[in-house]
């Protein structure tokens, strides 16, 4: 089957690339809302995992043992910008459990935020982890380490314990036999979790609305808790200007959405009288795209399901293309037909 | 037609992304050496253009009126860097007509090189005009517009005659009437110009290789004082570590490179006894990347093509993919499949 193009570029009046995808929007009845290019593509979860690598992280009393707070607990979900405020947050994390900037393996990259990142270089700033926008989850896996005794020099080990529970986990909330996963290390140097796109829709509706007998009542408390972080901290799960954040302020309070890099977008809808059971939709811009294809079409569909009113994002649909002095010389546009 | 797929992009041992695309290569004599995809695909030429861009600053006798070297034509050429070589030129060439920085209109963008660009933050350094990839082409249109003394604060209108002259080029180098030439505004703020892939590896073959007949003596040794500087200065065309420097650094004078924006690649053959009459090879990723698709299969239709040799740019065939500690991660392949 053709994967369908998302998404057109257009330069003046011409289409200059496009991009395509696959889209799915699945109800908590098991009804799907929605569907575009196939569902069962698989691919890799990447940063939109998150929710789940923190799981262990509560459930093992790690996050109570420490006092960890609602916004450690965010940033644990976080792939943030790197600004002030996430950096603060990480390296207290950190402190909470005796650790330090150096006992983090996700490595360094300058803040997502530009505007931080010219700031930190023209102030000569070093660049350690704390920058890395997964930093916050490494140190939530560093404190489950802490927690059950785990040696924090291996935690990114596929084989260690921290690494074999957050698999386990992903498992359970996906619905999917860990034999069934496919295993890859992401850019942060953790393993990641290849799987059908519909799969990843499963987990995040058993994140935002658990049936009755799914899991636990440690699980199911777990999962509210990091819902309800992400929910009441939109600003340090992505940061200024990035999409979750964008989108999780603009729908005030209705859902959850974490982006996972190479053009992966998962959003949990919260229940409510027009989705009695939530959704959860995933977006898998084919060839990767981050920029361009992804917030768009995640704006555009979010409004076809009346979550977004029709006006809002405007800067995102359609966005704009801007020539280097700034002036408007074409568009990026979500082609949503079934 | 489906657009074909043209690359994968595989994290540990699964697919993660692909990207598809549009590829020709058309030998001087007519014949279709390779082509998979729609070579009558549309788009824009983008900054492959800017051989023809430049024409008119040599036909016009500007380039000999204001005494510019052959390194400040190739850098007319170029989609530079912003090292420091590329803007004491693109300096020197405004010096040489009489205008300075600021009667750039291309706006401002952190040098393409990432280490120049983090050293000249480090620095608290200005950024101006001159680091923008596309100094060197704009310096050449003011030097075209002083040469015929047309209005230098209006160079960039499409109706200057400045532009119109470079528009009357492209269509004769792409044997393609003006009126089916479609006009948008590039990055740089230039107008740039869209036509079928088909007539972009015309222009590169009236470029590299003009028949007996095509066009007068003027625009003939025009191009071959172009191509003799792409050719002779490949590290100005691009940058370190810049694929069109990479290419044609590797092939040593077998042939010139341009990248365009979003995912176009224009290369030039020159006449060999394995290709007497030249070449050219016009690439599109259909969604606009230029970091991993692109470069990994320009270098494999190029060995394909026996222009450059098996074992030549070995870190682009496949492309690693690297974790934020280094470690190979994945890889980047081509997939030409006619």
């Amino acid at each position: 089957m053709e994967t369908p193009i998302l998404s057109k570029v257009i330069r003046g009046e011409t289409v200059e690339s496009v991009h395509r995808g696959h889209l799915i929007v699945l109800a908590g009845d098991g009804e799907v809302l929605f569907s575009i290019g196939d569902p069962q593509t698989v691919t890799y979860f990447r940063s939109a995992s998150k929710p789940f690598q923190a799981l262990p992280f509560i459930t093992s009393g790690a996050a109570g043992e420490f006092g960890f707070t609602d916004e450690e607990v965010a940033l644990a979900c976080a792939s943030h910008s790197g600004e002030p405020v996430h950096v603060a947050i990480a390296s207290r994390m950190l402190e909470r459990i005796g650790l330090k900037e150096s006992d983090l393996q996700c490595g360094t990259h300058l803040p997502f935020n530009e505007n931080e990142s010219e700031r930190l270089l023209r102030a000569d700033a070093e660049i350690n982890q704390l920058y890395n926008n997964c930093s916050g989850k490494h140190a939530a896996m560093l404190a489950f380490a802490r927690r059950i005794n785990a040696d924090t020099d291996r935690y990114l080990l596929p084989q260690s314990p921290v690494q074999q529970a957050i698999l386990k986990t992903v498992s359970i909330f996906c619905e999917i036999p860990i034999e069934e996963i496919q295993i890859g290390i992401d850019g942060c140097c953790a393993p990641n979790f290849a799987m059908p796109l519909r799969r990843m829709t499963r987990g995040f509706l058993n994140l935002v609305a658990p049936p009755d007998d799914f899991a636990d009542d440690v699980v199911r408390s777990a999962a509210a808790r990091i819902v309800s972080a992400m929910l009441n901290r939109p600003e340090l799960i992505g940061g200024s200007e990035r999409l979750d954040t964008m989108l999780m302020k603009a729908a005030s309070g209705k859902l959850i959405s974490k982006v996972g890099a190479d053009g992966v977008w998962l959003c949990g809808i919260m229940p409510s009288d027009q989705y009695p059971k939530g959704a959860a939709i995933a977006l898998k811009i084919e060839d990767g795209d981050d920029k361009r294809a992804r917030p768009v079409v995640a704006v555009t569909v979010l409004k076809r399901l009346d979550i977004l009113s029709g006006d809002a994002l405007p800067e995102l649909s359609p966005m704009p293309i801007k020539n280097r002095r700034g002036d408007i010389v074409g568009r990026v546009e979500a082609v949503l037909n079934r």
